[in-house]
């Protein structure tokens, strides 16, 4: 594998020997598959689940990682291009990132989008400008549109619950007091729709996801025997859910404006999933997120450390899914 | 072993066996012991000597772990129970450690004591907070009132001195510019007296160790064939002492009250550690710290560099204590 | 190996065993060969390939390392001897440094000159007082005079592109807006002269490498059959050369007067190496730097992303390079 990026990348039987060898590796450890491998981790994002699940994986296949981020006692990253260097930055991106991939076997890098221009993001520009400078295979740790990492992993908790491929899946927008980015919704969107669920998109107007992301799913579900839909009305949206999969993000119609994003955001506080969202959704209905979430401001305490939580779950299946990823990046059969 | 916490909840026959590990492993080392197993660290308190000794255990034992740090990277660690975040911080402990914890065989914990409240800390209600959350076995790195790894190296530096099981240990408070932790102290306490030491605490007034740890010590000492004194007579202290320990602590009678505390503190700068304090005590007296170490304030640099110290001695020492523990929590008899 | 400080400590033959051993492991990996062994690193001035490319290093030979340096949530740093520590560090390097060696095979430290006064540079001061306080394999990874693990890297780089041993070297003084160590002018003026090279030092009135250097690189020279000369004509400098290595470093002239070598500085804006330096330098004149390096003030963009430019590939020797040091000071000859 050169590179892992974007489920869309890989077909059906792909993604499901991904799935099976992610559950082979945490049922029959394999500590010497990646014996002298090594991942190299760059960090340009804040990050606690993907910087520590990435290296215990690697430990448990035998290998080992290393990390570099921006806060570390560094010397400083520039990332415009074309720039003189006389400021503060002693380093460019454009030496930093094939050197760093040049010690590794494979690296992983996190990006976050830059919010300014939603073509921009749509676009990868940033991501693969970093990836274009490099040989080496690497791995999305979160772009700004991309996250497949924590695709798989919830793939896989899906499939761990025995949640059916063709149940409802609600993707929930939920009140956060900063715009964040689109990353999560959008390949969250997208990984459902493959699984061949029924997607309902719950948003209030101003936070609808792009419309090349809500094409790009549909195709997907369609193929895939399911379903997108679009609407801001909870009670049915949550009608028979067995699947709510909460995230805040930025306003797509003030995308970059931080200001009018927070001005339409004020006032959907309520867009804290809580008990009664699911008065009318499947009995078992799980709520999923991806961490780090907000308690009483996303989910409710009562939700979140209720039994229909699988958060710590999906955060596992994390480490899981990642070692099937550098199993084939770098394993002997890779 | 499911949970490394406090020497307290280990038999004679359970520690003998752990030092008695660590010198074996010392002796004759098992790069294979551990290949595979990753061991998380989790350090909401600062470190050098644990960080360090840790990884090295790890990679000693042919496994391997990973840091987090609220000083990385990550997106802020709240604490407080039953808060709506709608703050700074974008993740909770209730999260964050069953998270971190997920992707380890083992988990290591270290949480300060907060100082606030004498009887919250003596409860550890916090550490307890931490560790409840989880079910991977645990080693505490460092809690408000203990430190059951420093307690094992310096059990295993005594042996390797030869510093007889019914000596005599002096554990003296120093003096300290801030109000220090009683974790060290406190364990140091029980566990000289565990080994069936005649233990004198010396400290000035204000400065008592809490009635509950000196009873519990007592107790230890008695079983052993020890006992427990507690004095602020530096002349009958040190007659005949084989150690002494020093260690500067916060004052008890004004505990989580800084201003009463520094008044208490101001006028005891002559309690350092020097030559002169030797006068009585045994002609191979050792010096012990558990670092880090203040020179010219807790200690003179006359006895820290000299030859009563075993200050290095003792932090080495924390890396094979640790192996030991390492390797009966997670090795193949675990 | 006890240490690694100097190539100047190494005879012909244990260089060319050394840069055999790094393209050996190059091509046949023994990821076994540390199993079990822990390098400590401690860094006490900032880094990035260093940070990374050692742990990448121990990885690939089975073992690992952990690392320390003072942006770590430890407990504060005291560098200064004597000290009455009653200030904010709570922790003396004295004890540090051989409690971090404690538990590693062996030790890498990186401690730049303090840069206030040049003998103590040159004698290498600060950097002497730390391994003079450990028996442990050390390695310099980075001092204030020495940089060895840069120069071997560098040397493997002009043996595998084949440069010829007496060709021509031009190591030239560049602007950069702050001044710079001369650890690496210094250690590569060495390397180049002891690799039979004929070295011209290009640089400007007040950058001149001190005298000392000059003459124990200009006897590297002629013992190998090479010369070392210095100018200030850059013509005359780049006829027929076959690399330049581009630094930029401090005046000598007014070392540690930073506002005297700031005016000295001021003007020099010209020395960024471009195309035009290329004129009459041998067809296939190489750039080289030990990174990081400032776009468009030491080099062009043009030069540093063109053929000439193999900053990459030095970088990634670094590994390798190191890899060797770290097998004769650990593996099973050592």
């Amino acid at each position: 594998m050169k590179a892992f990026n974007d489920l869309a990348d890989f077909s059906n039987d792909e993604i499901a020997a991904l799935l099976a060898l992610a559950n082979r590796l945490d049922e029959h450890p394999e500590p010497e598959a990646l014996k002298g491998k090594v991942l190299s981790l760059l960090f340009l994002s804040p990050s606690l689940r993907t910087l520590a699940s990435f290296q215990a994986a690697m430990v448990r296949l035998g290998g080992g990682s290393f990390v570099i981020s921006p806060d570390m006692s560094i010397h400083g990253l520039e990332t415009r291009p074309g720039i003189v260097m006389d400021g503060t930055a002693a380093e460019h991106i454009r030496e930093a990132v094939p050197v760093i991939a040049s010690y590794g076997d494979a690296i992983g890098i996190r990006a976050f989008a830059e919010r300014k221009n939603l073509e921009t993001d749509m676009a990868e520009t940033e991501f693969s400008s970093l990836t274009d400078l490099i040989d080496t295979p690497y791995i999305n740790m979160e772009s700004a549109m991309g996250h497949p990492c924590q695709n798989l992993a919830d793939w896989k908790t899906m499939d761990d619950l025995s949640i059916p491929s063709n149940g409802k899946f609600v993707l929930s927008w939920a009140y956060h007091p900063k715009a964040l980015p689109l990353a999560v919704p959008a390949s969250t969107l997208y990984t459902a729709a493959r699984r061949g669920m029924d997607v309902t998109v719950l948003r209030p107007e101003g936070f609808e996801l792009p419309g090349p992301i809500i094409e790009k799913s549909r195709a997907a579900a369609e193929a895939a025997g399911g379903s997108v839909i679009e609407t801001d009305n909870r009670t049915e949206a949550m009608e028979g859910a067995q699947v709510i999969y909460a995230k805040s993000w930025s306003s797509t119609a003030h995308y970059g404006d931080r200001i009018a994003d927070q001005k339409l955001r004020n006032g959907l506080e309520s867009w804290c999933v809580d008990d009664p969202w699911f008065d009318n959704a499947a009995d078992d209905c799980r709520f999923m997120h991806c961490l780090p979430v907000r308690r009483g401001v996303v989910v409710s305490e009562s939700v979140l450390d209720g039994p229909r939580s699988v958060v710590i779950h999906e955060a596992r299946n994390r480490m899981l899914a990642q070692m099937a990823v550098l199993y084939q990046m770098m394993g002997a059969g890779a």
